[in-house]
């Protein structure tokens, strides 16, 4: 990564009028979705430049460096931004679980299976 | 799915101040992260009726079932909570581009790469 590139992401996010951006965590091997957290400027400024996912905790109102506390560190492979500029997807590389519960991924707490419909399940939706 | 683990995910669910919840569509098979968007409490419902993604338009105030106008639909397999309730995972199957833009990903617009640092090359972050 450039200097250039990292200022151009930087410059590209747009905030909420929270100064805050969702941010989706991926595991960059297995394509596992691991959590959803939030950045402000500085936290996403810290992240690129150590390469460890650094958020900014809502409820304590305080930067979070992923794995201080528990080991479970977060280093980056890349960092996207989408279409709209409101939203950054991480590709990380995440050591042990990276839910506070112990569970590898914030999303295996609660799932719900839904059954296709007969058209869907006749491939009627394509 | 019963009608009570709907109920239940649904009730589960802790919106934010403008009544929305972040929503990470993954491709169901291939682990592919192709978008984030909102929903409201009613859109949550109608997704599961329904077994389509169906959002709420921030920006055009108004409910947006995917693939209504484009025909890029989302059958959803799965829905996932978070363990703080505040954000959710679809499985989803989409048909051609999830991007406006012709993408098959929101996040495959703008990609940064990080360089790995020497210690974390040699996996002296594990």
């Amino acid at each position: 990564m450039t200097a250039d590139q990292s200022v151009s992401l930087q410059s590209q996010v747009v905030f909420n009028s929270d100064g805050l951006v969702p941010v989706i965590a991926q595991q960059y091997d297995t394509g596992e979705v691991l959590m959803l957290a939030w950045m402000n400027s500085e936290a996403l400024r810290r992240t690129i430049d150590t390469g460890r996912a650094t958020y900014w905790s809502r409820s304590r109102g305080e930067y979070w460096r992923k794995g201080d506390t528990s080991g479970h560190t977060q280093s980056v492979r890349a960092v996207r931004l989408d279409c709209d500029g409101d939203a950054l997807l991480l590709e990380v590389d995440q050591v042990g679980p990276a839910c506070h519960n112990g569970l590898r991924s914030c999303f295996d707490t609660l799932v719900v299976q839904l059954t296709p419909s007969p058209s869907q399940q006749a491939g009627g939706h394509k």
